[in-house]
């Protein structure tokens, strides 16, 4: 299982994966879901991944050969995408081929071909994105009145996003959610782990602010977890009984 | 959808169910999914129910004429259950029954028959208990080291719970905690939706001791779900933010 969050503020986009993969329960693996690719200036993606993980490294490779669209003579790329959303269409293309290749093999042994992947970035000359391509091809984006959006194990994270992330929200306060997010997830599922990447990259900079592995000994991480359970176990002390009964 | 959490306490048993029933997103009712069957100062249960309606109502209205054991001349009933265990058995049997009734032909139709059920409750002599019911009829109890039980849409309502009850909360603090997890759920799935009903049974007293239903207009929920944005709110404010970047 897996849990990535993207969130697109005022200030930025800020994107949090882990980094747990499993075939079962005894057999765990550490591999990296959040990938930047970037040309400083220029352009900058990050990509991260849910679902089948030989799917979703495929398709990033493929992305890297390039895809030769319809009725095209040359490979398109990341490289040479001439918008965010053409390079969104581009990891949709990349997404659907894959499965199409891959899927019915898959699925006569009863293995999930499903992938989805958070695209986000920006190409210079254009506004930063962020999209939720899924493994059909098709994708959504992100916009202000709910900006985030989330793949895999995303329940246990939501309701601290929903109740407290706006587009007006300061980026690493956003970080700090997102972490949070994060947290209560790794508290409710196994399959989602330690360590977590994260990006946080700020409007119309065409370049990473912070490329950043929370390993598992990392003070920061420990303490929010540690004075969000304080936190909560406070605000909810102080919020009166119910009215009824004794 | 649905979301139903029974809380297992020192001081006794609170749960909570919602109310909201959908055939798609254009046919939404109100059922209620609490039941509660007391005999007060000899027995009582409730029944939480989760899954398809046909299935649960079919496999109450079984249980009350009565499930005839194999071997056995008279039907059993929750009346005339010797434990609380033999009558996690009969409500199990009663699931299992109708689901092997009537699941065939609901999967010709691609409709999914799965339940399950939250049974807890206590007969005069024996030791109050919560148990989770699945559709094949077998059943999990719940313990003091994780002193609750989720059926239907458990995962957004999970954090609060697993941060911050234990067997030692207060009785009407594990109430409100339980409507902080519910009103999380509200916040992030429409298929759960008010009224609420609710049953707090105090340990050895064989009676609820509360049983009640909150309207949509209730002002002491309202006011618990405003608090706890606000409370939440508050906390994060609170945590430093990441000391990475800038």
């Amino acid at each position: 299982m897996t849990y990535c969050a993207g969130i697109l503020v005022q200030d930025g986009l800020v994107m949090i994966a882990d980094t747990r993969t499993n075939a079962g329960v005894d057999d765990v693996s550490v591999f990296r879901k959040l990938h930047v690719f970037e040309t400083p200036g220029e352009r900058i993606f990050a990509v991260a991944t849910s679902g089948n993980l030989s799917v979703t490294q495929s398709a990033l490779s493929l992305l890297a050969e390039g895809i030769i669209a319809p009725g095209a003579d040359e490979p398109e790329t990341l490289d040479t995408a001439t918008s965010m959303f053409r390079a969104a269409h581009l990891v949709g293309q990349a997404l659907r081929t894959v499965k199409q290749d891959i899927g019915p093999a898959l699925e006569r042994d009863q293995i999930s071909a499903e992938a989805s992947i958070l695209f986000g970035g920006q190409i210079r000359g254009g506004p930063l994105k962020l999209y939720m391509i899924y493994s059909t091809g098709n994708f959504i984006e992100c916009g202000a009145d709910s900006p985030f959006l989330q793949i895999g194990e995303h329940k246990y994270g939501r309701p601290i996003l929903v109740r407290s992330v706006t587009f007006k929200t300061e980026i690493y306060d956003a970080l700090k959610l997102g972490l949070i997010s994060m947290d209560s997830t790794l508290k409710s599922n196994l399959a989602v782990g330690l360590p977590i990447d994260l990006l946080v990259l700020r409007r119309d900079k065409l370049k990473s602010e912070l490329i950043h592995r929370i390993e598992p000994e990392e003070a920061y991480f420990h303490d929010l977890s540690e004075q969000w359970s304080d936190a909560l176990r406070a605000a909810h002390t102080n919020i009166p009984r119910p009215p009824y009964g004794a």
